[in-house]
């Protein structure tokens, strides 16, 4: 009986990341209060609580969430196949796509990881981390088929990170969005060139 | 007589925008009125607004000088001696160091230029090119002295001004301030790699 009860309180747990970032995408997550999420599941705020310790925690554990998705399609791409010149691209192309599916495209749902990225909540650090490593294993595949010369494939991904920050930092997409250069494809080639 | 009268009235220009920064930097941008400023110059609201006909006239003027400084010091780096890989990582330096000392330094200051980025004033896309167009003279004394070998200078300068951009940008320099790498230093070697 115990695992049903785990599971259910697993479900439960889910369940608040669920509706917290649906009411976070509708009308921000500065404006939910755990009341709404409360009475979307129809369950007291004390219940609520049972799960999460302050509202602060279910904002992390949304933005959490939403910054889990991106790495781990980052990550499919370092696993599929390619040149690591070609999952490079393909890398830095997902993160802006997911980016602005997620992010530029819904503003409220922006104000959260623009909240999370200005003040440098923890698991926005551990997703730079993430994204790092998965770089990094990109690199380190182009270092072993002869493809890329770099010494140090894990400062060559943080290099390659912050050369191509414009098009995976959500806010600084929104700012560069009427500059037109340079594309995603010019940045990534000279990139390349500077691995090879 | 006209021309005492001319140089009166431009006096008279720069004075307002002198007490604006100086009113900017202690209370911010935002809570400084023209009043505030004509009242600093022993002069009539109305006296100012013969010169700038809104306040958002003097908001731009105050940063736009605040811009033109940082120009002009990049500017005599590209007017200087040195290899032009030398005088490019003194340019993103000169810039990091500007911004620092101007805006990261001073956060009342730092809040003009964060709205001007924000909502892209015209001076502040100005500036972007102004920048750009120096950072191409400097990478064109590195094409024509066989230094650097890129086809587009100015495609070129505007992907080293995007790699560096963590350096360049006031906030973004907050924001970046706890992870320590990449340094200036190994962002600007990666560059010089793919220039040469």
């Amino acid at each position: 009986m115990k695992i049903v009860s785990e599971q259910r309180e697993s479900d439960t747990h889910q369940n608040i990341v669920d509706v917290a970032e649906r009411l976070f995408s509708q009308i921000g997550f500065q404006k939910t209060t755990v009341a709404d999420i409360a009475r979307e599941l129809r369950m007291s705020p004390a219940n609520v609580y049972r799960f999460f310790s302050a509202k602060a925690e279910i904002n992390e554990a949304v933005a959490r969430r939403l910054l889990a998705q991106m790495e781990a399609e980052v990550d499919a791409v370092a696993r599929g196949k390619g040149s690591a010149g070609e999952k490079l691209r393909e890398a830095i192309a997902t993160l802006e796509k997911s980016n602005a599916q997620r992010f530029v495209a819904n503003r409220k749902l922006h104000e959260l990881l623009e909240t999370a990225f200005n003040e440098s909540w923890p698991i926005v650090q551990e997703h730079s981390r993430t994204l790092n490593s998965v770089m990094t294993t990109i690199i380190s595949q182009g270092v072993e088929a002869d493809e890329f010369h770099v010494k140090d494939c894990q400062l060559a991904a943080i290099l390659v990170r912050s050369a191509c920050i414009r098009f995976c930092h959500p806010r600084l997409m929104v700012e560069c969005a009427q500059e037109p250069e340079p594309t995603l494809d010019q940045m990534v080639d000279f990139c390349l060139v500077a691995l090879r």
